[in-house]
């Protein structure tokens, strides 16, 4: 199957021009430079700032923004010096095995890098949506994902010390916690997910390696156990440049 | 099931505050915001942009970019000539039957504006994810998705004019789209989605009466009939700052 959806015949007709009201001119340049980036393809490398400028008859400044823009959707890349056309967004699918598949599924490799194992009492929120008393020891863990080596994303985990005493001595950070959680009998069955947009963190675009206020996907999930006992709380954020969610769906109509 | 995840104990412990490397100061004001925010509560009215300056001691630019992130995020709106504290995002599951009933349970009333009612050729590519031939007649409908007065989002859909060729003489563009479509003996079993975020563009924007470059959810679905054959190609926007996505996961785990 095939989810990688075309720009072209999907986009308005009309894309970008308004029927009243005004195009600024930076839009215009982008739209030049999407062209552009389709016949270089990706890996190809733009001309500079001045040349494009020179090329579009435009102030540099207006190619900053159009380049901004293109830059924030994932369109371009920064490489050394130069900007360069970006390949497609990884894909990942939207079920419980999450990071692992879908960045092996693109022919990546995928990778953890430990920021935080911490231990902290649960506060009233987390405890109620973990179902667990306020106070209980939660494992907090907080890692960036890498893809190959590229830093694309941060996830932080909460979940009952109880359920894995052993955590902090026995769990490589740099593996995966739901195998680490199967081989100790604890199996996720269900989980709810929750996607939003949201603008990227200093802190955040410091550990991911973005610049701050990108746009990034934020999923959140609480899994539950086979008997359906809430288990973590997740909060992932993923480079809005770099990925796209995918999934199937199968329930009947009944709009 | 409660899917509103809080804020406080699913974001990182040191949020916002790089290990090292500065912290912009707009982000020390947002943070004083975000405060505020919680203090006032959904509908309360923020202090002026000097007001807020005056408090914070800091220049009314960083101010300004702090209430940026913050319209930008949907926790805060314009109302008039003043800025209120937003409510909780739209909630939209992820299922077949999408904007109605994910608008309807939260209370508010769907609408829709119709745009453009167009009769297509298949471009090659739309023509091959419909499986039709290339050149084969498309229906291109352009709505803008309402909630309560509110405009939130801006839908294309792309069908073969062979499936519904009474569209354009038959169907209240202000309805359901899938209603119509079932009153005619054609059902939607299965559909393919795609998520990613984007900015709008000018013309989006607006469509929708956003900023222009604010975030958007951008939803590309691929719906199928019973027999498995392609039915339509959707593009739905939706604002970032408004929506967010629900759905339940219970497939097996292969992490």
């Amino acid at each position: 199957m095939n989810h990688a959806a075309p720009r072209t015949p999907l986009a308005p007709a009309r894309s970008g021009v308004p029927e009243h009201g005004r195009v600024p001119k930076y839009y215009l340049v982008k739209a030049e430079l999407e062209e552009l980036i389709g016949e270089l393809g990706p890996g190809g490398r733009l001309p500079t700032e001045a040349g494009l400028a020179e090329r579009y008859g435009v102030a540099r400044a207006t190619v900053r923004q159009a380049l901004r823009d293109l830059l924030i959707e994932g369109r371009l890349r920064r490489q050394g010096r130069g900007t360069v056309v970006a390949g497609a967004k990884i894909e990942q699918p939207l079920s419980l095995a999450s990071y692992t598949e879908g960045v092996t599924r693109q022919g990546l490799r995928p990778g953890r890098t430990l920021i935080a194992l911490d231990r902290l009492p649960a506060d009233p929120v987390a405890a109620e949506r973990l179902a667990v008393p306020a106070g209980e020891p939660l494992w907090h863990l907080e890692r960036v994902l890498r893809a190959d080596e590229e830093r694309v994303g941060l996830e932080s985990t909460y979940l009952p010390v109880a359920r894995v005493p052993d955590l902090a001595a026995e769990f490589d950070p740099a593996g995966s916690l739901y195998e680490h959680l199967r081989e100790r009998g604890v199996r996720l069955a269900r989980a709810e997910e929750r996607i939003e947009t949201v603008l990227a963190t200093p802190r955040e675009a410091l550990l991911i390696g973005t610049p701050p206020a990108l746009p990034m996907l934020l999923l959140h999930r609480r899994s539950r156990d086979a008997d359906g006992h809430p288990l973590e709380l997740v909060r992932t954020l993923y480079r809005g440049d770099r990925f796209s969610f995918t999934l199937d769906l199968t329930a009947p109509t009944t709009d």
